[in-house]
């Protein structure tokens, strides 16, 4: 079951999530250049790791005059191939499918989420969103006719194998899967598996550390 | 703004979830005893990387004869704090809220949401579920009642932060970000910022990375 492993993303890339919040505030407060230890403190973290991370990620600029926000963001842009357009697809319209499709603020302008699907005649019917709603035996079609490439998954937990597979059989590359259960997938796709249950308790557990609460309780 | 390192969670902790879900498979198949080489198999790690994970949190066992599979969920229960129970809260009942609300599979037996809240007098009068939705007056009031320290933030962008200040001045410890911000908060607070963008574009960079597309038109 190696396709596991890759449900943990190197926490690089995650600090290039964070340097890019940072960097996009800076630019909207008017900011032109920046060196890697003011980015560094807005971001928590030490210089030498800023420059670690983006010579990792091959984001050079001129170190010593600082470098040029936009010209990092643009980088940014490219890495993340926000150049191109992806359009996305969603299994599963319940209430996790329907937030999703309905949230438009976590789609970036160039992801479009353009279709759904669900087994349930009824939420296909349901006029609440504007992305058109499938039966599942139209899967090939629509990833064929969009390139699709990435899919979220948002059905129960017991179907969700079996809807990985049939993605993977038409052509999927990448998911996002809201659904609690880690999926199987060949070696040469990407998933990332969303389990709501772990984020808080991963919350919970620093929160217990952090405090030093019930420490003394805890045997190992 | 130190507080968004914390959002970086550490990779071991996310090894220890895909450790947990593959020996609750195993158990499930009345499997009772792994052997790290096995259960490094079955995560797709090595078997060092097992025993250096289970050092790190203290997770002892008997390596010559493998570790005894109940033992080991026995200590990752107590590791998480399920053997005490944890009230929660959802700020926010759009359709986020509604649907983590409503997702009851996220929720470990010892989490319960106790209560939510909407600044909508409309929001709270629906009835579309078991939790009560309260104004927004009424936070310091259930936080006390109930003993909650960690909250969900299901509110739009612009109003997150306002909300985080409010929930620490009344003695939230870790907070569950959705707003699609990071949030700045005192140092000793546990931030999960989940931005639903980022996930997606995590995935879309992994399936250019794997399958060597575009890599020649990036310019770094």
């Amino acid at each position: 079951m190696r396709q596991i492993t890759k449900t943990i993303r190197k926490n690089s890339l995650r600090r290039i999530f964070v340097y890019r919040s940072c960097l996009q505030r800076l630019n909207l407060r008017g900011v032109e250049k920046v060196f890697s230890y003011t980015l560094a403190d807005e971001a928590g973290v030490t210089p030498d790791q800023v420059r670690r991370d983006f010579s990792e990620f091959k984001i050079k600029g001129n170190k010593r005059g600082g470098y040029l926000i936009r010209d990092l963001l643009e980088k940014m842009e490219t890495m993340f191939h926000r150049n191109i357009d992806h359009n996305l697809i969603i299994i599963g319209i319940g209430n996790l499918g329907l937030a999703l499709a309905n949230y438009s603020k976590f789609i970036q302008p160039n992801m479009e989420i353009v279709a759904a699907f669900d087994i349930d005649p009824s939420k296909r019917k349901q006029k609440t969103f504007d992305i058109p709603v499938y039966s599942m035996d139209r899967l090939e079609e629509v990833i064929t006719r969009y390139g699709v490439s990435v899919a979220i998954i948002a059905v129960p937990e017991i179907s969700a194998s079996e809807v990985a597979n049939e993605l993977v059989r038409y052509g999927i590359k990448g998911i996002v899967n809201f659904a609690p259960v880690p999926l199987r997938t060949p070696p040469d796709i990407v998933i990332n598996n969303i389990n709501m249950g772990d984020e808080l308790e991963s919350v919970i557990y620093y929160v217990h550390k952090n405090n030093g609460l019930l420490n003394k309780d805890i045997k190992y």
